[in-house]
């Protein structure tokens, strides 16, 4: 998990819960049934609005998107030159014993790829088609944040109307109201914390996350097609280094 | 109807009546003309918007979306080897008696036409024009119910200023501002009901089950130009798993 | 008119006065100054908004949308039949006589360009052009309702806020607060009346009904280009039977 | 200015002063701190958002757009049938006497190029890099309204919070709320007012003004080239004609 | 700092002061838990959205877009009008001495690359290369900003939503309900002032900033290359005057 988002949650819902303890302490908050209306509504209308594999699926892709590191764009250089380099002298086939232990799937299909000799043309073809997949995935997966964060607020003004009916129609006890009227405002306040704490944001990741990982891979099927022509080294990096603001590319071509 | 389907309604209803039942019961939540109000407000709108043809059609659609599940990918996939292989034993007309007991039309339609000798561009003409208009059908209701959907809550509103200017006429007794006003709030609380957890969430599910409907119909499609063309059956497969991500494929690959 | 406009306009509006009459009264609801708030302010800013000339050509259009009745595809298609058949037998010029009585003038006008002896393509150019502006003028009336369905809430919010302001203002005796707040309310309900029962559905019609008359113009083109060919009348069928779903084709077909 | 933006300002303002004198006087609705957040607040955010030459160049743009009359397309029509006349005559220097005379600059300069013996193409190209950019300056004055339109009922609420939290501090004469209150709704009436009755339809203005003059421009281009060329007046009244939509296009026809 | 930038900044905020400073004094304004979770709660969503790193260099984009003045269009022509004419008497290398005061790195870059011999074709591509990724710098900025002035007032909203629940539980002293609904609007007012007065126009800044930027670099570029070609300095100020507005343009040429 990066440490923007580590920050991001901690400033956010921290913040939200001092203020919380500082009026009087997290009892005045929790409410189970106020929260199975938002939370368990919200999903039954997402479950309405998407299959379910879908659905689970995203979970999975939110799970990538919040821990794992992507592999930064000058390491990816550095990497390519070395293989460039090991290939140039040992042949493709050397690279085979140095993809073993890299956990990029991706990567390693495509380096696989390149030492099975299939055609350039044939490996961009394949790469470029599981990137589109996994573009439409991540699409997907923000797509149902967004319409679970706009389904939440939703969900939270009706749990406030059923609370505030019940309360208008026995208004016998004038004590009581502030209480009742309290309770019938957490959905709303839970709707408000699920789309603009949880939901709206973790979509914005997602889809920044993807705009990252997609620049990675096409950075890889660059590299990986470069590796499978036997361009000199010096000729790969110039390939990948476009791929990079000029501004960052100085560092990345210092390292390289 | 797909299980997600059956989880969203009941946990989206459920958790509403639930919440109505804990504090005091259904009978403060049923008002038949606050009722009438909303749904036939709402259907009146979308009635002067939409020509009554399309109206109607649109419950047939939504119908399908519900309760018709989809023919699997990887099932639809070793059909088609099935077919290819047969095709390629006994000839194409030896399909004929395969496709009688099918209950999917436009897969039917399609090696009739193949059958019948048509040129393969012709029945992919054919085929396609039929894909286009299930697209708009499709759309059409998708559209009609997000129309329902933003007329649901503003009809809702008018109820609501309704009861409020009438109780706000007659304020004699304050004992009976509470009710008055709780009676007026249903008509919001219809709206919001009908709009977030009846008509976007339909509207949500024919857009999804619209691309997957017509992805199947466009693997169909392939496959009966394939077959038509009298492809070898490893090629069939080929042509079909491009449709599908590569991390489902292999699963579909082992079935075929 | 067709039957769902009047279906609809019943529906909403009569459950509306349903809704008010059971609450004590439409008396209750008529307010001229508000009226006038809201009618005249948003006919205002319209037309601020959109030059004199487009304005007033805005109610011919939704005249036309609301009461003409489009001819039925099928019925078009067996009027193309029959002038097709006779022109085969009699030659184009006997037309002349057929074309006397229709009230079509766009129809009327493509087949005298045939008969007259235009190249196809020119006929198809003038006749393009001309449903060119058709759409733009269709356009344009929906745009214009959408727009005043934007204004109509906001100034009903205008009307509101001067209501209030005034009885804040005067609060000294606590049982003209209930009344004057009603009658405040009263533009709000003008505003959501307009826009949500009048101005959005009927730019929604526009939109359909444009939808549906460029349509039955666009196969009036084909066929009118058909005709001028000499055309079989088997072909030309076939030609105007592609502007229509394949589900709705087969009745067409046994009808033609 | 044209008759539809007069009557426009006169029932839109006016109406909201009759309401506002029906109920008491302007002395209610008048407070110069309020206004001056509104007002001052919105040209302010304004300001930030854009460059101080384009705000201030907007204005100019507004007062043509409000007081300019367009040439009709009619008259221009004939115009251009007379100047090609004279010019097929007298050849085309003749026209540099007619031109003087004329307020249109465009058009001046336009047919100036003509008799200065450039290249159609190069003409063309000329007034049509001048045209794309009176198109972006209406566009940008329109979008300038449009953010002053949605900054105005934010800086509306934002003075209404002011005051409300003025209020609700200092509760302890309850005679003082109601007149408080009012003064904090004024800034969202004046944020209303400024949002919906003059930023909104001027901008929308601005939108139907700028179609308007790059229609006539993009006419006047035409018939400028079709004078270059040396056409027949006929022609070049065919050539016009087609800007024009068909059932307005025969009175200019009959007018030409 | 440009000038309007400046006025904007004090008309918009000191506006709201002084309407503050008019109600009683700034105190009840100031509440740091509230202003926490507003700001902090916004910068904590944000990060939670965006990378660590571009949150950070958004803060440089806004510094260059409020405090750097862009070099004016005139004085860029005559700049490359200076640049050409002495190419072309001392030939290109004579630029060397002449860039090496100027602050504008991309300039300098560009007549760096034209006097080491590169071939116009590359020199564009390298150039325009970097003004993409500058475009793409300043769309995050502005699309950042957006991002926060959406997060604002929902934060703003949960603020509030927290104090009212907290009042409402509590009301036994009715004297103490204005001053806790008070503390609980200003979350509201802090998102209110912090979407609209400070993130909406700065990210509008950022666009119209960001367009002025990238047409000065254009302008730059086709400069850059005229100059590698050797080209007139007359027919250099024609290239360069063609992105200038013609009403704009006769200034310029008179300065050039």
């Amino acid at each position: 998990m990066d440490i923007a988002t580590v920050l991001g949650i901690v400033s956010a819902f921290g913040l939200v819960l001092v203020a919380i303890f500082m009026g009087g302490g997290l009892q005045l908050f929790v409410n189970i049934p106020a929260l199975m209306i938002v939370v368990g509504g919200t999903l039954g209308t997402t479950m309405i609005n998407y299959p379910l594999g879908e659905l689970l699926g995203v979970f999975k892709v939110v799970k990538n998107a919040l821990l794992t590191k992507n592999i930064s764009v000058n390491e990816l250089i550095t990497r390519f030159i070395d293989f460039a380099q090991k290939s140039r002298k040992e042949g493709i086939l050397a690279l085979e014993s140095e993809i073993k232990d890299l956990k990029d799937e991706f990567f390693k299909k495509g380096i696989q790829l390149s030492i099975d000799g299939l055609e350039p043309q044939e490996i961009r073809n394949v790469l470029e088609t599981e990137v589109e997949f996994i573009r439409n995935r991540h699409q997907l997966g923000a797509e149902i944040f967004t319409t679970m964060g706009s389904f939440a607020p939703a969900l939270g003004m009706v749990g406030t109307l059923i609370g505030l009916i019940q309360m208008l129609q026995s208004m016998d006890d004038p004590s009581t109201i502030g209480p009742a009227m309290a309770v019938a405002l957490l959905t709303t306040f839970y709707g408000a914390i699920m789309a603009n704490i949880i939901c709206m944001p973790v979509a914005g990741k997602l889809k920044t996350r993807s705009k990252e990982e997609v620049l990675t891979k096409e950075m890889s099927i660059e590299g990986i097609i470069s590796l499978s022509n036997g361009d000199n080294p010096r000729i790969l990096e110039q390939k990948l280094l476009a791929f990079i603001p000029p501004n960052k590319r100085e560092t990345a071509g210092r390292n390289g």
